[in-house]
């Protein structure tokens, strides 16, 4: 396992970006640097694609100062993608041009910043090489804010996502109770299929200035229920902020979403108008049961690209995730996922990485555990803050120039 | 005029909420505090509602610590009122309660912290008292992140959300360019009748992350020459971001946002489904002309109240601004408000407190003069830069607890 492996590093960034992935970038880059094995750090342009089409950028020509500015800057510095690779057994056209590519660049070491798509991407490119005799050392770096990898007790990015989601929601709850004549607001937040980063809104009620209820997509959502209740706290409160996942279902499994989606053929100036989201439906449905003075708010992509929010704790493992990966490559370990295995509780917490087969982890999914939801589907319980309450520790030092974050400026040298 | 008057002091907090209009609370408590002729700090709540309604909190009893926090503290910590009152000369009902209870309470002072209504209300309390030959020092201090205040360089409120837009442009551009797919963004910023805070987009531009047009209130907005724009940049580069105000109008003067509001009585499970705003509008017929991949994304409540980005320059001038309202009336100044003058240019900026009268302040706006906006409409020019920059600067120190922002949690204890 430890044979010395002599050759290039490449790797790309795929995937939703995210407030920390450069972070983990930036551990790549560091770690290869320090591997005298290590001849050259490729970075590929938009992820896979990039190696595809053999466009790399010479990491080693950067400006050291640039790239460490690199975890203190959002989204994905290299350009991602989305792009899933065939079975190789079904289809190997894509894998007989990364070989190619692998040999023409003598790529050695291969790395991919991603979420479950590219867990599935590295495991291929993984089985082809080892199957095709070629030796290249191939391990998964996880990224994703939807906090949904199988296998690690968290994600990079989720950490920040969350810190974001919190910190803005307690200054919306401030703004949302300034009036003494009502109001309904209701906040959309990112994640399909999982609630973690929904959930995180209730670190802000914790914190003293937070939603009311919570809606994840792991518990079904009955809309009449959702707007008695509503009616009732308004009624009694004058008052409610709630927080809804985007991923609502309900009891059919349909998306609440898919109720308010596409267009309307209605003519006017602009020829068709378009319907709004969960959350400016679901309010404007509250104002009409309730009179009530409403706001639907959708957190968009300021959730998962605010680094000026970023946590330290994220920051620091995204990069930590990066470097361990290279770290293993080095010692021998391939077909391999970074994960992270927590330690102590809410009040000493630590983390560990640990490397599970790539196999294990592609394509499944992690939900909210459904004893961390209330019984009544509307909020997350005191077990849910304790397990992400420390992964929103601490604040990075920001860079700044004139009071605005100062952001990494490759140069990008083609290879 | 520097008369000795001895009574009791009242303030409320008017209008829409800003990340620092606490601030400006925690100057007048301090200055009021520290002025032996000045026997009791009333806080209205609601504003001139809790003043008709003699609701007020005595802050002489709240624990500084708890006080010290106000200036980091968002929205408005006494409650907020949208109330105007009705000219003394035609309805004089509220005026005659308002000095009744003046009376009762012995307020020899009065100032309200808000925007435009807030100035025409203090204007007629001042005249109205005035006339009655009740000795009462009123005093106006300005806040509003719409930054259209008549009479004064800037508001305080602005430079917190400017510094928020800009921040979060910056964040939002990184995210939308990173898919080598295409991307069309637009992003709906407050200002219903100026353009400062929209303009204010051009701050992430200028450090190298930003949109690509901004559109103001104060320009024309010609829809076929919007979408021809955003067509022409799309197929040149494959990725357009644009802000725009949610005031923007056509030709007619009709609010663009106009053409989107309202219900659809289309029968469906929900009985109605809701508009999107300007941002998701115009976002979805750029798809249909383009077949990019779009955006809308909505700075909402979020932009006014994230005192987790405010401007240090910001939170010292509302403070100083409240602190000056009672000074200045101590020593015997009436019907005025706090106004900002500027000295020195981008690159050595300093501002000094003024008062002008009320009477020459209030009901007028202020808008974003066209010589800084350019000739196709489509941005402001770097004049506009330059006036905003400086109102951003500084980063004031966040008091934290578990890495969220510790608000102050005042007891309100009524008199």
């Amino acid at each position: 396992m430890d044979r010395i492996l002599r050759g290039a590093c490449a790797f790309g960034q795929s995937g939703g970006p995210t407030a920390v992935i450069n972070s983990s970038v930036y551990g790549v880059i560091k770690a290869a640097f320090d591997e005298p094995n290590i001849t050259r750090v490729l970075g590929a342009a938009h992820g896979i694609r990039g190696v595809l089409g053999d466009d790399f950028y010479d990491l080693g020509k950067e400006d050291p100062y640039e790239l460490s500015l690199l975890p203190g800057t959002p989204s994905s510095e290299l350009g991602s993608v989305r792009y899933k690779l065939a079975d190789p057994e079904q289809n190997d056209k894509d894998f007989v041009r990364l070989l190619e590519i692998f040999k023409k660049r003598d790529v050695r070491y291969f790395f991919c910043i991603g979420g479950n798509d590219t867990m599935d991407t590295c495991e291929k490119i993984s089985r082809y090489t080892n199957n095709a005799g070629y030796e290249c050392r191939v391990i998964g770096i996880p990224k994703t804010i939807d906090n949904d990898l199988f296998g690690t007790d968290h994600c990079p990015g989720f950490g920040s996502a969350a810190k974001y989601i919190a910190t803005s929601c307690m200054e919306v709850a401030k703004d949302a109770r300034v009036y003494d004549t009502g109001m309904i607001t209701v906040m959309e937040i990112m994640g399909r299929h999982a609630g973690w980063l929904t959930g995180s809104a209730a670190l802000a009620a914790k914190a003293g200035s937070g939603p009311d209820f919570i809606f994840l997509p792991e518990a079904e959502f009955d809309p009449e229920k959702f707007f008695d209740k509503i009616k009732t706290h308004y009624e009694k409160t004058g008052n409610v902020f709630v927080a809804v996942s985007e991923g609502i279902r309900d009891h059919n499994g349909k998306f609440i979403s898919e109720y308010f989606a596409g267009m309307i053929s209605e003519k006017d100036a602009f020829g068709h108008l378009q319907l709004g989201g969960v959350a400016v439906n679901l309010a404007a449905e509250a104002k009409r049961r309730t009179g009530a003075k409403v706001r639907g708010i959708e957190l968009s992509l300021l959730q998962r690209c605010a680094s000026h929010l970023s946590s330290k704790t994220d920051v620091d493992e995204a990069f930590e995730a990066g470097k361990a990966a290279v770290e293993h490559a080095v010692a021998g370990e391939t077909g391999k996922m970074v994960a992270f295995e927590r330690a102590g509780g809410k009040n000493d917490y630590s983390c560990k990485i640990k490397l599970i087969p790539l196999s294990e982890v592609a394509n499944l999914e992690k939900k909210v555990p459904a004893e961390w939801i209330t019984p009544e589907g509307d909020n997350v319980t005191e077990e849910f803050i304790d397990y992400v309450m420390p992964l929103i520790q601490g604040e990075p030092e920001h860079v700044l120039e004139n009071s605005l974050p100062r952001y990494a400026r490759l140069k990008k040298f083609r290879v």
